[in-house]
């Protein structure tokens, strides 16, 4: 019950990112990993004597550039991303039910959650739901870009992640409010955008948002998608 | 060997407080909670379902409150703090080699390491040392006030901590430069304070340092040997 990843913070763009260590203890995933932290993210891989298996993402992010190559690159792991995110020079396309394995006997779930982009995905391991931008602590990832709906989000974030035990603890992929983790059954009673929402009521609210468009979003997701790396690298 | 805590930080002291998540789900202490997150501290205690069993303190600190006193008023948990702190309304007055025990199974070790302060300890859980401001990642505390002597922080790091496992993670009470955590065989083959240095070495290096007095001692120091609340409540 108590198995938890590391998770770490970058303060620029409130995005967490997250290490998963095997019961091993020699072998770990990460999740999320943003550009500018690769050697604070090696230096936390080398201090706990860890070998990298995958690079994951749970989306081609429109908001910060991904380490995932540099990580890759740096140290043999593999990436592994959403099928529909576009992220062509991923080794591995993952699709909803698809199991990745690593360290000697831990496995990761995904979870397809489109709705924040088309493509994005929830992992799952012991417990933990890393849940992206589609399911935040008391809020949710805006739906209005890279194939986004909130017809998606809502029936990704009922139907799906709202049906794993209630005990299951959510680690989003930001907050901009100081919260760290929650949990479903939390979520499920409290989240103020999508607990005891309908799907008509929660398509209204998100089309009437009206948001900005991401500053970086014409940077970062061409970048993502060729995993932070320059194109033609 | 996954068994890890929820970090939690404070930006401006750079403060890391700990949750520490029972084996059986339900039951939690905190360790090092800061007065201004009470509200963030209860609300992440909340969507895990977590009841409170102790709130735990490192030592009495010089750079922050702790919200200590309030989180026990307001959750029924004891207070549980070193005997040699000066923390005199604390429930449980904590020596070297006790024991705290909570939830069904799980169990924190004290281990005395003086040196920052003379009555400082660390906590044992699980493969995890949370050390205070003892040991850092590639650093280690203060030794000027408070009863501090570089000559027992070299025996409470190198003498004690370092006779841990080399895989215990290393969970400090600061961070300075985005460092998370560390292992013990890390810092005892490459802190840069602490590492292969002789005692008589890092006791000249510590009385060369020269720091200003921390700006907040004369309030902090006062207000943690109550917990934090105001003298007289």
């Amino acid at each position: 019950m108590n198995v938890l990843p590391v998770q770490l913070f970058d303060a620029e763009s409130s995005t967490f990112t997250y290490i998963l260590i095997a019961g091993d203890g020699k072998s770990a995933v990460i999740i999320d990993p943003v550009e500018r932290h690769w050697e604070r993210d090696l230096a936390h891989l080398a201090r706990l004597g860890l070998e990298l298996a995958y690079v994951l993402e749970t989306h081609a992010h429109a908001d910060h550039v991904t380490s995932a190559g540099k990580l890759r690159a740096l140290t043999g792991a593999r990436a592994a991303v959403p099928s529909g995110c576009g992220i062509a020079p991923a080794e591995l396309q993952l699709g909803d039910g698809d199991i990745i394995g690593f360290g000697a006997h831990d496995q990761i779930a995904v979870l397809h959650t489109p709705g924040h982009t088309a493509g994005s995905v929830s992992y799952l391991w012991r417990g933990n739901a890393f849940s992206g931008d589609t399911l935040l602590i008391d809020g949710c990832g805006r739906t209005d870009f890279q194939g986004g709906s909130a017809a998606a989000l809502h029936e990704s974030v009922v139907g799906k992640l709202f049906a794993l035990p209630d005990a299951t603890r959510v680690w989003p992929g930001h907050d901009y409010k100081g919260q760290s983790v929650s949990s479903i059954g939390w979520e499920k009673r409290h989240n103020a955008r999508l607990a005891n929402r309908g799907k008509d009521d929660f398509v209204a609210l998100m089309a009437a948002l009206d948001l900005p468009k991401p500053r970086l979003i014409d940077i970062a997701v061409p970048a993502n998608r060729n995993l932070g790396l320059p194109h033609g690298a």
